[in-house]
């Protein structure tokens, strides 16, 4: 089998221990003679995996019990419309902060729901680049909840400490860092992420509600639009995607017996700096956010010029180094270094990139 | 590996082709070093699978130009509010068949929506065994659509002929019976399928929707719960399940292989009438629906008495005869011999049946 490492920001890289359980049982699971893709998922065996799926959320991030575990479809761009159909109240502005794509996108959806806005912050004006001043940031305590993105991995920032907003609940948009580092549930009202970055594969999403919240859900919405039906119900109130479930399974058994969170962090630290701080010493590579908040999932940079740029792309992909492109809104390059992305592959890409630089 | 039939209602069996090429490659697509769950919804190797599901649909269903296919999530309960969401016309009435549980939660939702129902059918009365005197079912001409439930997992009926609704487009809810028997697509204006029990794994929901339908959808909807959305980004709006239409595309093109649809409803058809035929020479057991209308996909029978249907699915169980209890609502056994259920594995079903029914 080619050795590739796959830097693709999402779907991406599962971890290999992962990978080869699920293809070793994928046809037989745990010897019952089918596949768990073609189990009931209101069978013994798929309850069990959707249980421990939640327990292990629970005790990786700290789950306090008066919060929810959802298990949904449709990607955080489902949240960005059923988050404001759920939780806004009438009367009350939402106050975002605009750091990026991710957070530009929920906000227009809260508007064409009909919400008035208060914007707390707009990086917009320099280009994305920095999240500047966070502890600084005026949160009026009439809102009916504050929408931040976690990390912008178009634009490789990442917010190191989160707004205080008092009694005013925060909802956190945590597709590309879920997992990824220490955060305190307790300070959230809800978290979201799509699975396809750090936890699984594409096709679940994660919905961390705290209870209170769910007073607010208003008995007009569609069903499979309320988030009561699925707390309720458990995720089962239709077909959860079980195959998604069980692979989040295995995810959160891998990372339990990696250490946890704590270690996980530490690892996608080191990962980072490793990165960056080749970035930094290097005369050719340019990194496009500010350093007081870049990302360490998501690590953008630019080369002299655009076609080296291509080049250089090209070159990595047959040195088996994928997924190099930046977003297409920024161009340049961008590594995803998501949880299952190794020491190994960022130590790889730092010596293609000296070889690059040395040689073009 | 131990000899296994499964009868689930869905998430179901998968052809064993299929899932064993699956496991093949799940690790290494292609030899490209790394599994397609993995890829991103942007690579080329992924616009390959989905264009390729999407041609293999429309050869194996004859779907016309002037349809879109759509692939979504949040399953045929989603779709029960995004129909009424996306076509309905203000004004104007909802025609609804009410044939079971899935047409009765569309129904529901429909309503939570603020549309008027014009009821054009309604087997409540009858416990759901049949439905009835189609023909002759009055189809008002200025109705927004009709919506039908094509299969009733829960009471094993089918509709053999459908509607003529003329002018009014004809909705249709085929997530138990898509791809097991040949429609004519034109005579409907919008199909819709979960995935799970004919065509995949649970996660994907099919959408094939007749384009002029497409100027019903207003502008003030969430963005993601638009067709219109979907269908100009061809299904990449945002990240699809990109698994589950892999799965999908392995699937189509192995009901390509077999012969296409024509040749698998010969091969239901046979299954049907192994099962059934069986049950009506039976002293022991009964069917529950009315003969002209059963379902070639989900045959639901009883036994002299519940104490004796629990031993059934108890014993069958113990012999690799695997999900045979009927749904909570009805109680009772049921049979579901969708697409990738074994005439093998009919015939290991009658042949038990025999055998417990001689000895109990």
């Amino acid at each position: 089998m080619k050795e590739v490492f796959n830097f693709n920001a999402g779907p991406a890289v599962l971890p290999p221990e992962v990978m080869r359980q699920a293809q070793a049982e994928f046809v037989d699971y745990q010897g019952c003679g089918y596949g768990i893709i073609e189990e009931s998922h209101r069978a013994a065996q798929f309850e069990e995996i959707i249980q421990a799926a939640e327990a292990n959320l629970r005790q990786l991030m700290g789950i306090p019990e008066d919060y929810e575990v959802l298990f949904l479809q449709g990607g955080a761009s489902l949240q960005f419309a059923m988050i404001p159909m759920n939780i806004a109240l009438p009367g009350h502005k939402i106050g975002f902060c605009n750091t990026g794509e991710w957070s530009s996108k929920a906000l227009k959806e809260a508007r064409i729901l009909g919400a008035e806005i208060e914007m707390l912050y707009d990086g917009s004006a320099d280009g994305f680049s920095r999240i500047d001043g966070v502890e600084r940031w005026p949160v009026p305590q009439n809102l009916a909840y504050v929408h931040v993105c976690a990390n912008n991995t178009i634009y490789g920032t990442q917010f190191k400490q989160f707004p205080e907003t008092g009694q005013v609940p925060l909802v956190c948009d945590m597709s590309s860092d879920i997992m990824s580092r220490q955060v305190d549930v307790s300070k959230f009202g809800l978290i979201f992420a799509g699975a396809q970055k750090n936890i699984g594969p594409a096709g679940l999403t994660l919905v961390i509600i705290r209870k209170d919240l769910l007073q607010r859900v208003p008995e007009s919405l569609p069903t499979m639009l309320r988030y009561t039906t699925h707390s309720k119900s458990k995720s089962l109130f239709n077909t959860p995607p079980t195959f998604a479930i069980y692979m989040l399974r295995l995810i959160s058994d891998w990372l339990i017996n990696l250490g946890g969170i704590k270690a996980m962090q530490e690892i996608n630290e080191n990962k980072a700096a490793l990165l960056y701080n080749y970035i930094d010493g290097s005369d050719y590579y340019r990194g496009t956010a500010d350093k007081a908040c870049r990302s360490n999932m998501n690590v953008c940079f630019r080369l002299p010029s655009e076609e080296l740029e291509k080049k250089f792309i090209k070159s990595a992909t047959e040195a088996g180094l994928i997924g190099l492109k930046g977003h297409r809104a920024v161009g340049g390059c961008r590594a995803s270094i998501y949880n299952a992305l190794s020491q190994k592959g960022v130590e790889r890409l730092v010596e293609f990139m000296r070889r690059f630089a040395n040689g073009n």
